[in-house]
């Protein structure tokens, strides 16, 4: 059967989603535990291949598998195979036609700023800390001109294999929340590479006043990535979830 | 100069606060930052000493010190010095009467559940895993009958050396966040070595229905430890505030 799962986990110690030489990725430590499962090498395919130190609350993945335990009980069973840093969340049968990656209609992302003269002693793994105070409402008006349908070539990583570099942002909500935290969260059909992180990078220089709203406009308009802001760092971002029909 | 300091760690990789020789702790780290910024042994008294693996947001601590920096900087000198997981949030210079520890009239701790079937990879870290769905109408009535002015025997770890176990606690209250997590917020004018711990406990068992408001009296009237609830994780508690005059 194929069975769509949602998986959540905390990315600081994996080298990102997909499989590779230099370091332990959450795809490598999920097929290790259906492998011990099954005994046979399963492959799994996600809806965003998150970077190395990116969090996910609600990544998705799918795969093909034999076996007699229903796809409900199969968090049950793979969380007691999987580190404590990776929780399979939810699972469920899914005709053969799903596809965790092609099916997804969309994605949301929170990107979370530590906005404080001192960084987060608690949270420092999961925020990027920002000391100069951020003036929110600059980063909601540049954001807003970000909003909608365009061409993101100037907020794609240089090398991206994108066929188009057109993409729609449905929304983007700045949100003042308790303890310096500021969250950036960003819903889109789709990202290219980095582009989430430079959207925050983006609005981080928005809110510092280095950016305005008519140079966001310029920005989409050159299409010249070096006109955008930064890259923010990798651990403030987190995949929360994916929308599918 | 006496000089009073806010901090906040994350004590996952700390064998608690107190210096002791069977691993690293959050004094001797912070100790050693003195040292280095004035070449002398400075020793530290904290408002509560936090066991291993407990957190702080707002621990506070005095130390004597001799240094042209002023105490307003001493903060952003020090953090240079301490690790990620350690931050010293404000310093102020206070009068040579004035102790962490005798000085504080009061203490807010906060203790966090993830109340989910399956335990938190983002949040393991910070929380207790409770996967039985808990009733926080009981928890909160159960709570009621904790708030005041108790001898507090029954919520003490054995061979404790506490001259009295007589504590008051000024309110409980349980707070439904987002994301699966409830927090018990206590503030009392002190607390029992584990009291805090063996509080969440026993709501923990109170919230799963095991322990009514009556059995909370008779825990009281009693003064039998075993009575009480369990001592809950460590990882689930944070000191949040100590106050003073």
């Amino acid at each position: 059967m194929r069975v769509k799962i949602i998986l959540s986990y905390k990315g600081t110690n994996y080298a990102g989603w997909q499989v590779q030489k230099n370091g332990l990725t959450v795809q490598e430590v999920l097929e290790n535990a259906l492998f011990k499962l099954t005994g046979t090498q399963i492959r799994t395919t996600c809806a965003g291949r998150t970077d190395s130190g990116v969090h996910a609350r609600g990544q998705v993945a799918h795969f093909d598998i034999e076996t007699t335990i229903p796809a409900e009980k199969l968090p049950f069973v793979l969380n007691t195979m999987l580190p404590r840093d990776i929780r399979v969340l939810q699972a469920e049968e899914v005709p053969p036609t799903f596809n965790a990656r092609y099916s997804a209609k969309g994605k949301r992302y929170i990107y979370n700023i530590y906005n404080s003269p001192h960084s987060s002693a608690l949270n420092y793994e999961y925020t990027m800390h920002v000391p100069q105070k951020l003036d929110l409402d600059k980063m909601q008006q540049c954001a807003k001109r970000i909003e909608g349908t365009h061409d993101f070539k100037a907020f794609c990583a240089q090398g991206s294999s994108a066929k188009t570099t057109v993409r729609t942002v449905y929304g983007i909500t700045i949100k003042e929340c308790e303890d310096n935290l500021i969250q950036i969260i960003v819903e889109g059909n789709g990202f290219l590479y980095n582009m989430v992180r430079i959207i925050a990078g983006t609005l981080i220089e928005a809110g510092k006043g280095k950016l305005t709203p008519e140079d966001i406009d310029n920005i989409l308009l050159l299409k010249n990535r070096s006109l955008a802001g930064f890259t923010a760092e990798p651990q403030g971002l987190v995949l929360d979830e994916v929308f599918y029909d």
